[in-house]
């Protein structure tokens, strides 16, 4: 088999087999394929694309190139939840103690990464104490014991996709639903979880722009999980504004904490009762979504999520008690409010941009060498559908350095259409795929 | 400037500009640029094309990438032919000295290159004695004096399609029209010619399987050549079957000075005339491409064609006595005939795979380590529109190692196909693009 017969193929726009894709996965992780070959297929790829089976086969080629992780020793369901990612996308802090609360093991192996904020796991740091760094026998242990505990990648977890998006990055082949899928499945299967509910971004904060193109994404996603025999749904939810009122990471699960408590803004609960439900309709403990949902929503009612999400914290070394008393998050130093420039209804949200402000403030990181700044962020005052009479303030910044405000305010500024008319409303969850 | 920009702009289906083209170029070649960033663009321009002004700059791109050669000191009007490359396609051996016998100057730099045969210089080499590694002011000098000298490239000439081409090599974007154009041109260019005639191959031996792709590849080679300020013309000429009788590197030398001698198979004879004739016409010395064609037949008759090759053999350290004394050439220890496998008319011939079985019989090189077998080759007794009685030789193998007999002979035996009908005969010269 020669790599270059691969490329060829892929350029007429012909199949790969099983065996071409694991050459070329196997091959490129174990450094006999060079960088210029797998760019040229990546490249091919994003012109022809692929069919169901071979994305399938990719995906689970990506599975297998490293370690795969073992729950057998977790006891009962296991559930997990993925968002394609947006801005103000806290849900897995809210979903996952919520669905632990009603029985459904939580084993969530969550991810760093590159944006305007930190992942889930760089997020729940910001406590004082959690640790995320726990050894498999202790994880199990937790997990079996309280239903729930969320921790670090520390083993390599599908190399051949750590290696591959990097080659994408640099090679503008990342916006490829069949490359996609394969990466954000073949990370997701190499968990143990029974059951997966998907939450596919669509809108100006996320890769897919239109609701055409996120149901594509959300159909070869659910259809790869079927084929590796799990049970799986996708939901198709708004990312044309940001989630919730908070963008950063201790604001961020500060404001999952006021949800978990009842107090959250009305579409950050809305989609984490529908999530949550949705979970609870794929372990056979709700026997439709809206049954599940109603279970979820119980869960707030009667504190149970919250305690979950307590215990949590104290198994894995963080102290509870930021549930109560949020100056032990600390606190940016620097908090200004930026002003509406117009009067008007904001009529349309540029997300991806809030989210760079965001980074521009010091939440996220440009790359993995740098250092988040926990307490740094945005509360949104005024979102899509909101009147702003101008000089009112239309946000707050958060962050430690006085001289990143101007930059940030200038890329809020720009995010914020207003117009004289109110925006027709959008409904938050657009679509499901199972 | 980044290169993930130009790569997205090229899957856009964009034109770059010559910024960014040059950019691209530079940076590759000073290995700024990595070769995967550089693999994708390829694959983006094979998918997306370039235009007739994305073309031209790349060409210039590439011209500029390293020495260009000043023929400032050859006096005289400076032509040079150029073949996309064909299996027995020796006409540079003999179109040269024919326009050199009538007072046009060849100063002509050709390359080794891979393939079923050497290239010009290595087909050359095969006369005892003859130096192919001139040095520039030698070179100068011969061709002010007797008018043609053919050296091969000892200078870094256009670097970047060396780079280039070896990436495109391995990432299956050879065949790419704008590709081809630039990597031809890019050379040629860096020579110092006022006119040059371009002999597009088409047909199972060329890269252009159709008229059509071969006559965009043409307007495309002299749109290019024209905005390098040069005179230029294509012909479209068929290479759907051998040309000539004999396929290797001694055996082309000697069948060049059979048709030196004006006793060459039709063919040959035919196609040297006319892209003679149009060098002629370019140079200003014919006023049509007929003329050309009556002054270039001429050299033929009076032997002045001849005795311009047996000059320029002479002035490069060969032994002249090789036209009238082939013995000199040696001879290959194989000779074996290969018998017909049907009887019927050769309808049709796989020349690609002619090449291949010459290849095989060590004629050529697959890598530029090997080592060319100078005697090697064939001898093509049936061509298209011949006659066979099963069991007759359709060829003659001329070899160092009776081993490689069996699978050149196979390859040979499925290149041709047998028809009781006699095929349409088809014309020679397809096209003309000016």
């Amino acid at each position: 088999m020669r790599m270059v017969d691969l490329i060829r193929k892929k350029q007429e726009g012909l199949p790969l087999t099983r065996e071409e894709i694991r050459f070329f996965t196997e091959g490129y992780v174990g450094n006999e394929i060079p960088d210029y070959q797998a760019a040229a297929l990546l490249m091919a790829i994003w012109f022809k694309g692929m069919d169901r089976d071979e994305t399938a086969e990719l995906t689970f080629a990506i599975r297998d190139s490293g370690e795969k992780l073992d729950f057998s020793e977790i006891k009962g369901i296991r559930a997990d939840k993925h968002s394609t990612g947006g801005v103000g996308d806290k849900t897995s802090l809210i979903v996952t103690p919520m669905v632990a609360s009603c029985g459904i093991k939580v084993a969530k192996i969550s991810g760093r990464g590159l944006g305007h904020t930190g992942g889930t796991v760089d997020k729940l740091e910001s406590i004082p104490g959690f640790r995320t760094d726990i050894p498999k026998d202790e994880f199990t242990d937790i997990v079996n014991r309280i239903g729930i505990a969320i921790v670090g990648q520390n083993r390599e977890v599908a190399p051949a996709d750590k290696k591959l998006y990097a080659l994408r990055d640099v090679t503008s082949t990342i916006d490829s639903i069949p490359l996609i899928v394969s990466s954000i499945m073949g990370k997701k299967l190499a968990a143990d979880d029974d059951a997966i509910v998907l939450d596919v971004k669509t809108g100006s904060g996320s890769f897919m722009k239109t609701k055409e193109e996120s149901r594509k994404l959300a159909e070869l996603l659910v259809d790869t999980g079927k084929k590796a025999g799990k049970k799986i749904m996708a939901l198709i939810t708004d990312m044309d504004r940001p989630l919730g009122e908070y963008v950063g990471n201790a604001l961020e699960v500060r404001e999952a904490i006021e949800t978990l408590k009842g107090n959250g803004p009305e579409d950050l609960n809305e989609i984490c009762e529908v999530l949550s439900g949705a979970t609870l309709m794929l372990s056979g403990d709700a026997s439709t979504l809206e049954e599940g949902r109603r279970m979820a929503a119980k869960t707030i009612r009667d504190g149970s999520a919250l305690r979950k999400f307590r215990e949590m914290i104290k198994a894995q070394g963080g102290n509870p008690e930021v549930t109560e008393d949020y100056s032990l998050f600390g606190e940016a130093p620097v908090i200004r409010a930026i002003p509406a420039k117009a009067s008007g209804f904001i009529s349309a949200m540029d997300t991806e941009a809030i989210g760079k402000a965001s980074l521009l403030l010091g939440a996220g990181r440009s790359t993995m060498a740098d250092v988040i700044d926990e307490t740094a962020g945005i509360r949104i005052l005024k979102k899509t559908g909101d009147y702003a009479e101008k000089g009112e303030p239309a946000a707050v910044f958060y962050t430690s350095d006085e001289r990143r405000l101007l930059d940030a305010e200038a890329v809020y500024d720009n995010a914020l259409t207003y117009s004289a008319e109110r925006p027709a409303p959008r409904p938050l969850i657009l679509d499901r795929v199972e």
